[in-house]
């Protein structure tokens, strides 16, 4: 442990920036950026009393980010919005992060889809392709050919409107080596150690990350009033989750954290792929909940269990809620162990939750003192690793706007 | 969530001191203290070259914080050291942290004793002591006017020597609310929302924070060889954790992340006075490991565990083993979820290492995939929450020297 890695991780000596007069610029570029992106549109007077430069520092940096493409100006602020209350005078003219420059885009690879888009810096998506196909088992490479086909499909969609694609991020269903473009271990994919970066060879800078930490991103940036710390737990086939922290991920030392569905539940259960045994996956994972069902495995069983559970058929209901006890078990443990303000059930999950709520809110009651931990569901659902990806494109470049130039 | 919020913790705008120059000379400030207490004795051109900052800036700061009495000059540095592997030349004066400056009083509340230490800034324990008394059931205000007289006693000890306390830390076996300085509950004392801060009324800045933190910090900042990413799991009592990730303490959004010992291990087990059912501390706590192992409850008892286990008691050896089984079960869930690079066993915990190692990498082991998670011992053991608490309060003058002033 060196002291300059303690420096740098103390609360009073943060950036990773160099703390230079040029690192300060930089920080403040990427300050107007987000105060515009959130607040927007406003003026540069609203612009300086919100990060509490003064008006002339701050026309230096819009300038800088208007020649860039990354600001745009609306022409006069609205008198009476609410970044003017009572003011008289002369509107400032109004700002807003540009529609028309760069996009991040964002891929999914499922197990039973590929999907891609492209979201501009005001979160809106401007193009999206998704293509249904079997991957389970597929070796990676006719996988990520087909994704580069779709990428195309989307990128050219979006350059003939004028657009910018800065970024590419691809979401697995596995786990991603921190900082690589490798994944490790996608089980229902049956991949190993796949570096996405050398076979899918993007011309566009590369981020690969975890289906459920994109998820988790999706729900912190674009959630309507997530707060800065949760859980996200999300379920396709498998059940993954990604801890936010004052609006971070927790990645792991490796980049492995979050593997909810492998929490022993029952430590002499049935054996798991994993090497454990009466993991959460056995219980709540949708092949154990199909089996418990009674249906067979195949695409779209989140659609047939949500039927065939509103149609109160009592064998789906039983597997729901047996499913729901596992979850609050393992998540009772979660919440001993992270204090997360709240638990987001997300993915197909989302669409679940009327039936697994009352035996997964049941078991945190009963099991955890004090005030517990709140459940929330998702609205994005099973959108979230697409989202998030291209998203994660779209802050890389709020967060350092001098690098996007 | 706004924009503030996420630029706040966005890697390339993470400073909480405003980013003006103000705040860029107090980061700096840091910096210099952190390295040379990290490196020092060191020339103002090693500091300068190790921080990145020229010669001239550098001596600014340094002289600043030798007026302070917090750096201190040793006269010229040695040739030949590391710092100045073949260089040639007048060599610099050396700078050290001063170890006749501030000092950090650190105190624990235990279940059986009380004990407060002087810590200075170079790390070393400037004065100590410490009372045996049975605390458990006892009412906070006469124990906290116990430890009232020692803090009084080591207080004069150290300024006697010239030192200048700065700071108090408590360490209690117990939850407190984040950023507050109240025991929300410490059930082996039995006391419930216990506010340290009006029953104490200290003359110095006060810290509370839970043993188990304390514990964990001390590792980070004194221990041999600890990584910046590791779980560190400790018992007294009860047993807790504390995760630190990149050097930082994962709190939790209360403050009460790392309650390890309230797991499910066997979800249908024993009720457990948390409301929950099956929970470590049922087969890992102390309680729990005397009870199997035949020996009565009573004061000095992990002494007695380690001679009977020495010995080879049959029935002590077993229970330990049984203990390690469900540390390594729950600890399977914790590698799971947060991926640390090491889990370190502190406290009591450390000294029973020899026996429970075994079950518990064996369930680590067959547990989890890949190449699991390396468990280390403590060699800091019982003495890392006083030590922890001493240290937050000198660490608190390295991350804000101009503060301390």
């Amino acid at each position: 442990m060196s002291a300059p890695s303690h420096a740098t991780h103390a609360g009073v000596s943060g950036p990773r920036l160099p703390d230079t007069q040029q690192g300060m610029r930089r920080r403040n570029l990427a300050r107007v950026m987000h105060t515009v992106a959130a607040h927007g549109p406003l003026s540069r007077a609203s612009v300086a009393s919100r990060i509490g430069l003064t008006r002339a520092a701050v026309s230096t940096l819009v300038d800088e980010l208007t020649r860039s493409g990354l600001l745009e100006e609306l022409g006069p602020e609205r008198p009476g919005s609410p970044e003017r209350p009572g003011r008289v005078g002369r509107p400032g003219s109004a700002l807003t992060v540009s529609g028309r420059g760069p996009v991040g885009i964002g891929t999914e690879v499922g197990v039973d889809h590929l999907a891609v888009c492209a979201v501009d810096l005001r979160g809106d998506v401007r193009a999206r392709t998704s293509r249904r196909v079997g991957n389970r088992g597929r070796a990676p490479e006719p996988v990520l050919a087909d994704l580069a086909d779709l990428v195309h499909e989307v990128t050219q969609d979006a350059e003939r409107q004028g657009l910018r694609p800065v970024g590419l991020a691809v979401a697995v269903p596995g786990l991603v080596a921190r900082d690589s473009h490798t994944v490790v271990r996608a089980p229902n994919l049956d991949w190993h150690h796949t570096d996405i970066g050398e076979l899918l060879a993007p011309e566009l800078p590369l981020t690969v990350d975890n289906e459920a930490n994109f998820g988790a991103l999706a729900e912190l940036w674009r959630g309507d009033g997530a707060p800065d710390d949760f859980l996200h737990v999300s379920a396709e086939i498998g059940i993954g989750a990604a801890l936010v922290v004052d609006g971070s991920l927790l990645r792991g030392s490796r980049g492995f954290a979050g593997e909810l569905g492998h929490v022993p539940v029952h430590p002499d259960g049935p054996a798991c792929a994993c090497g454990g045994r009466g993991c959460l996956e056995r219980y709540a994972g949708e092949e154990a909940v199909l089996r418990a069902a009674g249906l067979p495995p195949g695409p779209d069983r989140v659609d047939l269990l949500t039927e065939r559970a509103a149609a109160g058929d009592t064998q789906v209901l039983g597997a729901l809620r047996d499913a729901g006890t596992a979850l609050g078990i393992a998540l009772t443990g979660a919440v001993n162990l992270l204090d997360p303000r709240t638990i987001v059930l997300g993915g197909a999950l989302s669409r679940l939750a009327p039936w697994l709520l009352p035996c997964l809110e049941g078991e945190l009651r009963q099991r955890t003192t004090g005030p517990g931990c709140a459940v929330a569901v998702s609205r994005i659902g099973s959108e979230g690793p697409l989202l998030g990806a291209a998203h994660a494109v779209v802050r890389a470049v709020l967060d350092d706007p001098a690098g996007a130039v």
